[in-house]
């Protein structure tokens, strides 16, 4: 699969990651419709704040998730991969203005890297309560929702990963509100054996044509088709593209430079004959 | 002003208080557009999660607002009429149903009426933020808006508050969003002197019409020309209203009751006659 980007122009990449998700949407309920908070505000539990509570609870203050063994399958990486990945060339300023925030951020003890290719993360997608309009408006919102997935690493599930922020959130809501934790979708993360004949394979097709060596990257996103791909078929599955950083996968004026068009079919093309041998090698 | 309400059938209610107000809007701004949250998520702080945070900051876990200095200007009511107000057939339950809300709560150590009359309060009445349509969208937002107001209680003032939250908000803003509190309006919360002539008289008049004698109420809500009649004319204030619980104030099938027109009429007719002679004998 070549639905992914290489680490920089002339550098091939190997992507052996993907993070998976778990998405949800949370529900908060109060009064049975929206209050004048003159009248009432001050002895109803209002539903936008204890939704804002209950959001802010999931991360310690370091960045690390707060949710009870929200931690307890992640499988740890290889050193030398890890090593690997510190090495990059990395820019963490050119990085942060593509993004145009004005700073980075994130869990505590990690490079961005790391935060993205081999961490969970917890994050809000939107929310929504009450008047949002111009001006002001003095109502007590009766409900309050939010939109929010968890980003999985190996061997993260994304249903007990619901069940668990589902048990955190209900545990901690107030009586005066009701909570509803509801699972909308998710997909297994993955990590690539690197270690095994199809990897040596594509290791050596990409060097037949790049001038560098290859080197390992994760991915923060997520590709259903490859958990399914290698489940159903029972082989494993290379991912290796040739897109460059910049290119604005999935946006408006996406683009695939015309040279590694042709490097990447010449790859591709090298890596059969390559796997071949290996097997041979090997059987 | 007869802008408000009798605190049951036959017991006339003199309005002794008001809450006042202080309205804002808080706008967090991180990336410059919405970010994919597999690319970014976990590198990048979240909008979303940190107006989440920032709100949730505003209170401590027993309900008692966090900000620093806020409750310096709250002035001690006096005990005799808490004891009194204490001792009002208010029923919990019954208000409890009218909100539909599963539960009451609040600030602790405070009855339902305390919290809405003698305390002040920190509400949100509406949050905006990224993706709020129905199934999934994994974006991780580039800003995120609440609106929030304090109803206030004699002697805080409107623009400290909003002065003190900007602070307490501003200086807990990670590096990684920008934040902005903006102050929309405010009012002054109002307190009755209980002890003048003027309420000597209201007294008499009151009870000369209705079969009980009248209660010190107060209110939680705000009525913006109460302080500017006082100030402007330099003579305090009458407040008693006619009205019954279940009024439906400003909503729609609001009522009054015949009987209470007339003797809202005649009582207030009484007012003139027992307020001058008040002022003769006092003078």
């Amino acid at each position: 699969i070549s639905d992914s980007a290489m680490f920089a122009a002339g550098i091939p990449s190997i992507l052996a990651s993907l993070r998976g998700v778990s998405y949800m949407q949370v529900d908060v309920c109060g009064p049975s419709a929206d209050l004048h908070s003159g009248s009432y505000g001050g002895a109803v539990i209002n539903p936008a704040t204890e939704l804002a509570r209950l959001l802010a609870s999931l991360h310690h203050d370091d960045g690390r998730i707060a949710v009870d063994g929200f931690y307890d399958r992640v499988r740890e990486w290889e050193p030398d991969i890890l090593a690997q990945m510190r090495e990059l060339p990395f820019d963490d300023e050119r990085f942060r203005a593509e993004t145009g925030a004005p700073a980075l951020g994130g869990e505590s003890g990690f490079t961005t890297l790391e935060r993205l290719w081999t961490r969970p993360t917890c994050d809000v997608h939107g929310f929504l309560s009450g008047y949002t309009s111009e001006g002001a408006k003095t109502v007590l919102p009766s409900t309050a929702m939010a939109k929010l997935s968890c980003r999985l690493v190996p061997d993260q599930e994304p249903r007990e990963i619901h069940r668990r922020i589902e048990k955190h959130i209900t545990q901690r809501a107030r009586r005066g509100i009701t909570v509803k934790v509801t699972y909308i979708n998710g997909c297994r993360p993955w990590r690539a054996d690197v270690r095994g004949p199809l990897l040596n394979a594509a290791r050596r097709a990409l060097l037949s044509v790049f001038p560098n060596e290859p080197v390992i990257v994760g991915e923060g996103g997520t590709l259903p088709i490859v958990t399914e791909l290698e489940q159903t078929l029972g082989t494993p599955v290379l991912l290796a593209g040739f897109g460059l950083p910049g290119h604005n996968a999935h946006a408006p004026n996406e683009w695939i430079s015309d040279e590694n068009i042709q490097l990447g079919a010449r790859a591709i093309a090298a890596l059969w004959d390559e796997y071949a041998s290996e097997k041979r090698n090997g059987s």
